[in-house]
């Protein structure tokens, strides 16, 4: 096989003999490699062939089509700058040639690119692109603090050799909780204790591999941190993660962890499961003990845990969960065709699709509208209750997003949060009465992860819609399990988006709406 | 340009239509697949194309030739059980085609697999492929605990924005010190407070990203832990990383850090700085507090820094150093002819290249083997009064290597360690008669760094030739600096092995061998 150096240009000439088409070649490589540096977009769009077909792939994902391809590059803002330390070229055939570079940051490390070259009418274009870049020690999106592990977990258990991410909400003796906001965490002094949540899964086996970010007092779905970034959703590329669970998520979506231990308080594991393709189940509110603990809204906060598979998810569980307690659930399902409205088509046409074969009963929740204004009442009050004297005294302190949901709950009146809380008694009965020992099917989300770029009022309207799903479970202090069960085609990628189907199932029965949703992963 | 899908096979065949070339290609495609699966190691061969210019990469590296590619191969012992997601044919021509998979291994996230296949003889063989794999939470062959950061350095300073990996020998606040033993650590309490040397980067502006491994105790220059694993050497795929500052090197090397804290005792930084081609700086005995440190061999023990250009050294030494006791060194440059019986002949004739230029003058150093015998004399007798109570206490907590070392320390005699101590005296004398003011130049070590795999005998003779050449500091008390100025070439790889080239200056003359160094790159 032809194959020979490519050494780096000088002077605007290779150093080596080349024929003429390599020089051609060379001369593009070059041209791209100039282009990536000062960030000249146009030159980058010209040197990618045009058409659906042309792929670009590194550690974040796959990009499929020319225009894929360049939108991710104007929203990059430049890659770093390095050093290409060889460049080795394949000869494949006259019009095609692979050319292989190794790269050189200057952060440090090495990286390597490989490219596909076609001439296509005269010119040299890639067809497609692989890049490697050094891994940073650790990614500060997913991960505050970390070890190897950071704490190390009982010798035995059912969770012996899983590793934890814990969400910076929880108590970890030793080490001081963030809860997303650096101005808080400098405030924090090291834990005297480790919150039972913790302690469980530790006591079971598993290590804490570390300490995960959460949007800001968990006050948020997104999975956006102002202060240490957005973690990757490695499902969707360039989508946001979801949240308020996101790093604990992140880190179960990359690998990096097994299990995500977060909270869940109007979907805070529910949603970054859904986004990310995983497994997420929020505890019956009350099952576990949230000592040592960050709140946010006690009537609705839960712990709960996130996982890649059903059998992981039921052994974090079982592992917290008083299992004297738990109880059984019959395969019934009901939905409420009412949500729909809240629902992406695309993410409806799939609900429907999975849904359609489980002979689920329709079933009137009411006002959603109604059951969410109640929710955001006794939530927004709560909230305020519990971190209202902080942000008083940290002006700042948070980001716009999260500094207005804390705006508004400061607004709640004494008397809305008593009419909230007389409400959401009703409220409550009048969903028991609906729901009975039915399991309620929803998506967990109203639509797959939205891109990181969306704009402000389209992830505004997507977390009220999601919201109105998501309360359910919290009015009435059911378990919900998100499942990965959908997929929507997504424009760009090789793969689809991925959604979760999300059992809303009779209080402590946790451990069966598991049993529940494996059966309907195996009956596909 | 022709594209298709190419799904996951089922039952042998492939699900979509396909050209007979293609059912061709995928089959080889999937036999491939199959073949990783069950570290089929023949098969693996036969589908690399055989000769020179095959080429496989991935984050550790690239390997060149079919035989190196091999040899990984056989070395590995296997990869981790995965999924493939969806495979992307881009054909090319008649005879090759680019096959691009996603991959999801079992452990999670996802990775990539680029591989450009060619019909040889009738035959489809794998010319080149690039793999990308999910990054770990964090590499623990290179760390211990990571934060993002884990120490917040002081907001302005000449070491503003670099970032440290502190070897694990230094105390920082309210973290224990492990010394590469787990046994070691597990009986640590958090430090009360931070060792001279790390809060002088902290003050200087800079920020601790992590504590990185070290060799047990720091009695070893291979830079391999037991416990721990070997880290990388990005410079040399597969080869040791050099110690016992192995962490913080790796670290600055993989662009994980911009600094490395370490100690240097008899090479500890010189050694991994030259075989991972960096800068690595061992400061004069005395200059710098040893405070708040694990020692080794105190008459020995100094602290020291790696980092991956001179202006980040000498900004990291200053922060130390005190500028009061500096001293200027002239360019005048010895060499010790002696000395090349103990150096590989390829890292000799780069050595020899790159000092003729510099009109050293010859010295002779009197006998080597009697002053090396002088340095590990007292070297090993204060090992052992260092460490020897604990190692008695806890049999079994060390690897085969250091405590083979550290049994040797322990029969040396209080008779040899005074007679051991009087010659050092006596050495130390007429080493500083023979070289003055010189600055002698040596190679940082007697070769390029060695395969993990090389057996014992080869790393045995390595360490007893290197030690050789290290020992002149160590008596001396002299700094030492290994810059990257050397390279060998290195079959199966794109890019020469680096080396250094060291310079030992007189005492106190630890900021002015940076600037000589940076004549020495710049005149290149």
């Amino acid at each position: 096989m032809p194959e020979r150096d490519g050494q780096p240009e000088r002077d605007g000439q290779p150093e080596r003999d080349q024929q003429p088409g390599d020089v051609q070649l060379l001369g593009a490589f070059w041209r791209y490699e100039k282009a990536l540096a000062t960030n000249d977009l146009d030159t980058l769009d010209l040197l990618f062939a045009p058409g659906a077909g042309t792929i670009r792939g590194d550690a974040a994902g796959i990009l499929v089509g020319h225009d894929a391809i360049s939108g991710f590059r104007r929203g990059r803002g430049g890659v770093a700058a390095r050093d290409i330390l060889h460049v080795q070229v394949i000869d494949i055939a006259d019009d095609a040639a692979l050319v292989i570079a190794v790269t050189a940051p200057l952060t440090g490390g090495r990286g390597q690119q490989s490219q596909l070259w076609r001439r296509e009418a005269g010119s040299w274009v890639v067809a497609a692109a692989h890049v490697s870049l050094p891994a940073p020690a650790v990614n500060p999106s997913i991960w505050r603090t970390v070890g190897t592990p950071l704490v190390v977990g009982a010798a035995t258990g059912a969770l012996a050799g899983e590793t934890v991410a814990v969400k910076d909400l929880y108590d970890i003796e030793g080490f001081a909780v963030g809860a997303g906001i650096p101005a808080y965490l400098a405030e924090s002094a090291p834990a005297s204790g480790t919150s039972p949540a913790v302690a469980s899964l530790l006591a079971a086996g598993a290590s804490i591999t570390g300490i995960a970010q959460t949007d800001e007092f968990a006050y948020s779905i997104a999975g956006r941190n102002p202060h240490y970034g957005t973690p990757p959703n490695p499902a969707v590329l360039g989508a946001l993660p979801g949240g308020s669970s996101s790093g604990p998520a992140s880190a179960v979506a990359t690998g990096q962890a097994s299990i995500g231990l977060g909270t869940d308080t109007a979907g805070s594991i529910r949603i970054p499961a859904s986004y990310q393709g995983l497994w997420g189940l929020r505890s019956t509110h009350g099952a576990i003990s949230m000592d040592r603990l960050v709140a946010l809204a006690p009537t609705f906060d839960t712990v709960g845990w996130i996982t890649r598979d059903p059998a992981t998810l039921r052994a974090a569980s079982q592992s917290s969960l008083d299992a004297a307690v738990q109880r059984a659930v019959e395969p019934r399902f009901a939905i409420a065709p009412a949500l729909a409205v809240h629902v992406e088509p695309a993410v409806g046409d799939a609900f429907t699709a999975a849904v359609d074969r489980l002979d689920a009963s329709e079933v009137d929740l009411g006002d959603i509208d109604e059951l969410f204004l109640i929710f955001r009442t006794v939530q927004a009050a709560e909230a305020w209750r519990t971190h209202g004297t902080w942000i008083r005294a940290h002006p700042g302190a948070l980001g716009a997003d999260v500094a207005a949901r804390f705006a508004f709950a400061s607004t709640i009146t004494a008397q809305q949060e008593s009419a909230g809380r007389r409400a959401l008694q009703d409220a409550r009965a009048r969903l028991e009465a609906v729901l009975g020992h039915r399991v309620l099917l929803v998506p967990s989300a109203s639509s797959t992860a939205p891109s990181v770029g969306a704009d402000a009022e389209l992830i505004e309207r997507t977390r009220q819609d999601t919201l109105r799903l998501t309360c359910i479970a919290g009015l009435t202090g059911r378990p919900a399990l998100s499942v990965p069960l959908l997929g929507v085609p997504q424009p760009g990628a090789l793969l689809p988006a991925p959604a979760g189907l999300c059992l809303v199932g009779p209080r402590f029965g946790d451990l069966a709406l598991i049993g529940l949703a494996e059966d309907l992963t195996t009956a596909g």
